[in-house]
């Protein structure tokens, strides 16, 4: 027995069993595509690169276009290799790789990013694809296995999978026979339609509410694929100087917490974004003095390994393995024994504030930039350029016990070493509000702005976390803000309109943000 | 036996029965004060008022002050009034009152603002007092009565009084005798903290999962007062025909859903802001087809009452019966009957996200503003003005299952009929972002943008949305920033940063967002 024949238990499935090129007669032009991945593991890859093959050696650049609807980010030999042949027309909603951000920041591709917990829920309620009725045309699936009774089992992510499972129209199923199976890893629930949705009975973060496969009606089933391709999961650089101090500073807060009594020893369930302060922070983790660490977070990064095998870190709920094929070789050299502490779920509930306000989890994202009063930038470079998206960061920060976000206080740009700074008087796009940050900090400091006033506020965020290089104008031009609101009577909030965006523009037009004599 | 008598079942506490002017001694300067009372219902009434004649006779303004932590809004003789006597350091998270605005626009008193469903649980916490323990020196609150055991009987609001109970070091009840006992009105559940946060088994509107008192160790109660006065209400004026039209575009688009298949024949739980176009739009409810409508909300204002008695309202849950002195007669009149159909919650589940993301909430909210995007501001005018706070718009429009908002398209300025549009290129301030609201509309029309992309959404919002006197220059500003963003390789999200707050600067130069030869 073949090791596809053993991975698909309901037999009669068999039949379907066909090689990727085969499945391009089931795609035509403007399609509702929903794929499995998230950040980038999950997905699927031979079908995709068959699709790309085809529309390449047939010179239909432009002329085969799909919508794609997933969870998140996925390898960039499908998706961004598809928005170099043109191959996207929508996308929803988080992305990664050159080509694709190309497409979107010069209007080809119709890009929009929402909360990933809503994404999935939304998709869900058909209200992407609602002017075509609300389903997808296809579902492309990476899984371990098919059990007896058609049911799909994932792979290294569960993302919308069980949504896109439910909503498609036909489905293709890409069974990897390359990885171990990851059966009994995955909690899958199907959301419901309200009024009949149930409370997610998740209390501490191993609890499982659902099943180990998403359940699925087979006769959708057209095709099985068997591949061979492994995750092209991100490759970290390690934490430098900068990381580190940023990571010793949320530390320190931390045991400042449990000392005063508003943190247990255990703290509470750890959410950490994607990148190199977020694995700095892990790496803290590792070296310092909690115990019986739990996480109940969106992706696993390669760290989190370290920290179960140091002993901390009891157990972790997630979407997603984003680990890089290195970390991927580690996870598999001691299956067995990271299975029993993980457990998958999807990101509807992953993200899903019902759980993470209950938990109270802790929750660290790096924005593009922030701020005096507390506003964070995550996705759009000067407002209009698109990056990746915000992803879960909404879902975490304003949902949970402790919301921090941190980054570096400046960056250099092409002219000048300090010519980005993150502390700005105002952002050129919000994607969390003053509402739903407890916490700033970056390399300077940081700044706990609870319970803080906006003018109290925009004091601690200068003083703690600007750089030097703009803490003079940052505190002038707070100053001046507020003698003028005051004296005008709308001083509580107070900015310069005229003003506000000067440090940005002189950015666009001198290639710095610094518009005064150095 | 006297009617407080009756009220207090537990007899021992009528030795702490005083005076107003008696419970002078218990408060110092400085103090952290909580006070019941939500939009302005159920707050304590004779001791703040005792406490500003005190003041006031001698002549301790500005020397008497206190942080005041409730709810939402109180009425104006009692709020307003110590902020006309400057007995007011620092607010949170919500406020109303000629003289409280003032003192918090010109810097005199200390404001923020919250998602009512976090402030009560940041509250318990102890983030708003971390700096003097976490707790609050003294509690005030309006009661029905007190039960046997000692538990606090709320009158007509909950908000964040079990919190307040919870956390006080002292407290003064207020037993109100010049209004029937509410009893068995409210659901109380206090809050508690991680990791032991239970599930809010909530899945149908009128479930019930807590007790109908505030449990409370007694010996913290250091005085009770007896009052006669009534709620100061807010009054309400009659629907206008903007109003009207407003609620009429969002009837059509409702009888358009449920012939889609996207709600039910009754809809889902309705949440409807304050104000008069929510009135107007209870209103299309009671002369409109729908039935066996159900209400999940904040606030019942006096229009409840006429749906109710037309028959197509089941059952309401909200956090206060925001009603008129007209109202409240109303609904004394008829206190059996309404009385089964409604319950009153604490504001951190009334608000909470796990509740209203499960029962597919439709939240309506009037902001001040919203731009092309799809970003709207509820609190600061021209960006640094504070009007009351962003209230419980955050915790609706972000996780309910359509996000609805509305608003007038322009409004007058003093020297222009048409000086301030609603519909910007920019909101100078972002209370909701573009990933929290589904739907605007304005009298002109409904833009629905789910599934859109942002310039997709931009052209729909003016098309539908902006007022006449402002569409050209809106379509010209989102056709130059388009142009430039893509040719610079950043259009995803245009926007002219030298031009994008254009128009508020004219209307603080000129007195109108109109620049241009009108």
């Amino acid at each position: 027995m073949s090791e596809l024949e053993k991975r698909v238990r309901k037999k009669k499935l068999l039949d379907r069993v066909m090689k990727a090129e085969d499945t391009i007669k089931f795609f035509e032009n403007g399609m509702d595509l929903g794929w499995s991945g998230f950040t980038p593991v999950g997905y699927p890859k031979k079908v995709p690169i068959a699709l790309a093959d085809y529309v390449e050696e047939n010179n239909l650049q432009g002329k085969l276009r799909f919508n794609l609807f997933i969870g998140a980010s996925v390898g960039a030999e499908t998706e961004d290799r598809w928005a170099s042949l043109d191959m996207i027309d929508r996308r929803w909603p988080y992305n990664t790789g050159k080509n694709i951000q190309k497409g979107i920041n010069s209007g080809r591709i119709r890009f929009g990013s929402k909360h990933l917990s809503m994404f999935a829920q939304d998709l869900k309620y058909g209200f992407f694809t609602k002017d075509k009725g609300g389903k997808l045309d296809i579902g492309i699936i990476e899984a371990s296995g098919i059990t007896e009774d058609g049911g799909i089992i994932l792979a290294g992510s569960v993302g919308t999978a069980p949504e896109i499972v439910d909503i498609a129209d036909k489905l293709i199923i890409e069974v990897n026979t390359k990885m171990p199976s990851f059966e009994g890893m995955h909690d899958v629930l199907i959301t419901d339609m309200p009024p009949h949705r149930k409370p997610y009975l998740i209390t501490n973060v191993a609890d499982r509410i659902g099943t180990t496969y998403i359940p699925c009606d087979h006769d959708k089933i057209v095709a099985i694929v068997e591949s061979d391709l492994l995750d092209n999961g991100r490759e970290l650089t390690e934490p430098d100087d900068l990381s580190n101090t940023i990571a010793g500073h949320i530390m320190d807060f931390f045991k400042n917490e449990v000392k005063v009594g508003r943190l247990p020893e255990n703290l509470f369930p750890l959410q950490s974004g994607v990148g190199n302060i977020a694995n700095a922070i892990v790496g803290g983790f590792v070296h310092g003095d909690f115990q019986n660490l739990n996480v109940y977070t969106e992706v696993l990064q390669d760290t989190m390994l370290d920290l179960f095998d140091s002993g901390k870190l009891d157990f972790a709920s997630a979407t997603s393995l984003s680990l890089s094929p290195k970390g991927f070789k580690r996870f598999f050299d001691k299956f067995d024994e990271y299975k029993e502490r993980i457990v998958l779920r999807p990101q509807q509930i992953s993200n899903n504030p019902e759980v993470i306000r209950r938990l109270g989890c802790i929750g660290m994202n790096t924005p593009v930039e922030f701020d005096i009063y507390a506003h964070a930038n995550s996705e759009n470079v000067l407002g209009t350029r698109m990056i990746n998206g915000l992803g879960g960061s909404g879902d975490f920060e304003r949902n949970a016990y402790l919301s921090i976000m941190h980054a570096p206080s400046c960056r250099p740009s092409k002219n000048d070493e300090f010519g980005i700074t993150t502390v700005l008087p105002k952002v050129t796009h919000v994607d969390h509000t003053e509402h739903d940050i407890d916490i700033l900090v970056t390399e300077q400091g940081l700044a706990d702005l609870r319970g803080l006033a906006p003018k109290e506020r925009a004091k601690e965020v200068i003083e703690k976390c600007a750089h030097p290089a703009y803490k003079d104008y940052l505190n002038d031009y707070l100053e001046r803000a507020t003698k003028k609101g005051i004296e005008k009577g709308m001083g509580h909030e107070p900015h310069l309109l005229d003003e506000v965006y000067k440090m940005q523009l002189n950015f666009i037009e001198n290639g710095t943000m610094r518009f005064w004599e150095k």
